[in-house]
């Protein structure tokens, strides 16, 4: 999983009806450090996140997981709001 | 998921039997900015995208979940088109 | 899915017994622009390719379902042959 | 899979129900010369690890496995504490 | 599938059971002109290979499926021991 900010979403009308329904958000995410790490995605969201969050989530079909029986055609998903995090000093963002 | 332009079509005649049928688009991937991020990809489509749309795909086994119980040999497919999206200020497209 | 031209093949004597009677292909992935994007790998053929040929690939588990029943342990596979692809203007191979 | 340095953990107060009591650790992947390579990540820990240990850890939905029957939403999982390993010398570390 | 070779080992006292008893290969991935390429990683070995031999690895579940019915909880195996390759002249090895 990564950790990631909530900096949007996404409005979809046409789209597979196994997403209809589903809150879609756009995440930029981040690492131990709190900076910015690769590239902005859309997930799902599993978690009740709301835009500002830190959240983490999940890469693959267990994004999918939370919503099973439906098959969710996602590979993404937020499963999770963080409260806080701890690292060791040398990896402590500033 | 990921934000992507259609920008093209790949047409195949010699193909795994499970992909006849399906429209394969080239797609290039957007980030939250609007700006092209990452490589170009094929996909099979499953929403009805045509070239110079923008879409939402997904990668992974999940690509063939809107054609079950066909087992469509694909990594990549378009699940959504893209009404709009939002993001904070800082993040937003010029 | 990913455009690709088939750069060479792999003799491998001592493999797994699902692997025995496929051929591996070494591949050079290619953008829309048809030029050499990423690095080398080698995918087992489901669509008689040979050295020379523009294909397309697949990546993960789906690569091994055009040969189900038997559980190929393969993350790459050849699944068609590209006749041509076409692409806006400005994505265009010169 | 790969080697990682355990460097903090993470608290998730609201998440998806599955993941609950797991431990989340923060990891920093590191290379077969003991140095960082790539970006941190969140991982379940199914070993008993904790900070400053070296371990192993697997990507994907094999994260899940120890922890089956349940689906635990989770894509990274520390599988192992490593206590030593050994590369040729062009690789090793100094 | 990618080529590598194997540089070296892993000892692992603590682990998921599923992996007692299994050998864990270093892996240093090369390309097609024998060069290294891409970060060092951990497989498991189903092909009987040692330090110093030049094999082709397998990503993702598919590295456990030489193990079925155990859920080696592995992202990533050896699956085959390479004889020899061959690519065009341009990308040939020097």
């Amino acid at each position: 999983m990564q950790l990631a900010r909530v900096i949007g979403d996404v409005v979809v009308t046409r789209k597979d009806e196994n997403l209809v329904g589903l809150k879609l958000l756009v995440l930029q995410p981040i690492g131990a450090d709190g900076a910015a790490a690769g590239r902005t995605l859309v997930a799902v969201d599993a978690a009740g996140a709301g835009v500002g969050e830190t959240v983490f989530f999940v890469r693959g079909k267990e994004a999918s997981f939370p919503f099973y029986p439906t098959e969710v055609p996602a590979d993404a998903g937020v499963v999770g709001i963080v409260d806080h995090w701890d690292v060791e000093t040398e990896y402590r963002r500033t």
